[in-house]
């Protein structure tokens, strides 16, 4: 096995903004040289695949700055502070899809971008849904629709879904729930 | 329909370092009024299921200094210039792995983190491997070991792998060659 650790030596703080705070680190690798490591550290997130009773999954379009186009995503937000991840995806769920569930079933959590960003996302399932308004934050605009798990399974296979945590979870959700009613 | 659009109204380079650019843009929101959009800009990358006669899939486990610990991981790197995807895919399996494909098959591409950065990755499963010596790049400590497709996929699934386009690349090769192999 090759020895993999790196250990910091300096730490900068280059930024701290409103989502992110950016770092310039320097770190003492495996062989005793060093280097240095630009990190992105920010609040951990949730995304949830919410599934009606008629099989169908809830996306949210909106607008992502960084490409400058209408993205098609499973409802997703920050976690707040200290809130427990559960409470995040039931919050951001109700805000983003109006949708209530009476249960949410975790798959965990994943790493978005390990290579610069500290950034953990906890993956969820909703079902037993009751459907109401949508209260989105402001300055959020966005688009809900329902699409077949079935189709969404396609356009995540295909890649018709850009968003990897989107295209990840589906896969996971209707893997899950396959299973289920096998059982 | 919703308005989604945002325009850049300003744009400030924060940082430009080795691996990310940092902007602080002002963007004007559909309802006229302006928010801040803090984006990380950098290079896309791409990610490789390799998958050998017996049916393993080539993981490469790393220190990952945004968490602080090893991480397991498909091999994957970031395109050079305007290196072509195809191209990389080869290099970075190549260099990371020590492993060359007479196959190369496109899984489409992915946005790793939408919310914030502008990253996109190329998806690939290869086959038809060669093993050879790895040669990774100055700085780079990997360790590599093969994982059966089967238990690569129930590790995606629980979470046991964290890295998520690493999850959701296992879950859509395993659907594609099962596609393959029933035909």
């Amino acid at each position: 096995m090759v020895k993999t650790e790196e250990k910091t030596l300096e730490s900068e703080l280059i930024y701290d903004g409103k989502i992110l705070k950016l770092f310039r680190d320097t770190a003492e690798l495996p062989d005793g040289r060093s280097a240095i490591r630009e990190v992105v550290r920010k609040a951990d997130g949730v995304c949830i695949a919410a599934v009606d009773a008629e099989g169908r999954i809830a996306f949210v379009s909106q607008f992502r700055y960084p490409y400058g186009e209408d993205v098609l995503e499973l409802p997703a937000g920050k976690i707040d502070g200290d809130e427990d991840p559960d409470h995040a995806a039931l919050r951001e769920l109700k805000e983003e899809t109006g949708v209530e569930c009476g249960k949410l079933i975790s798959l965990g959590c994943g790493m978005s971008s390990p290579g610069f960003c500290d950034e953990s996302l906890w993956l969820y399932i909703a079902a037993d849904l009751r459907k109401g308004e949508a209260v989105p934050d402001e300055g959020e605009f966005l688009n809900l629709s329902w699409i077949s798990l079935e189709k969404a399974e396609e356009m995540a296979l295909t890649g018709e879904i850009k968003d990897l945590k989107s295209r990840m979870l589906i896969l996971a959700a209707a893997a899950y729930l396959r299973k289920e009613a096998e059982q």
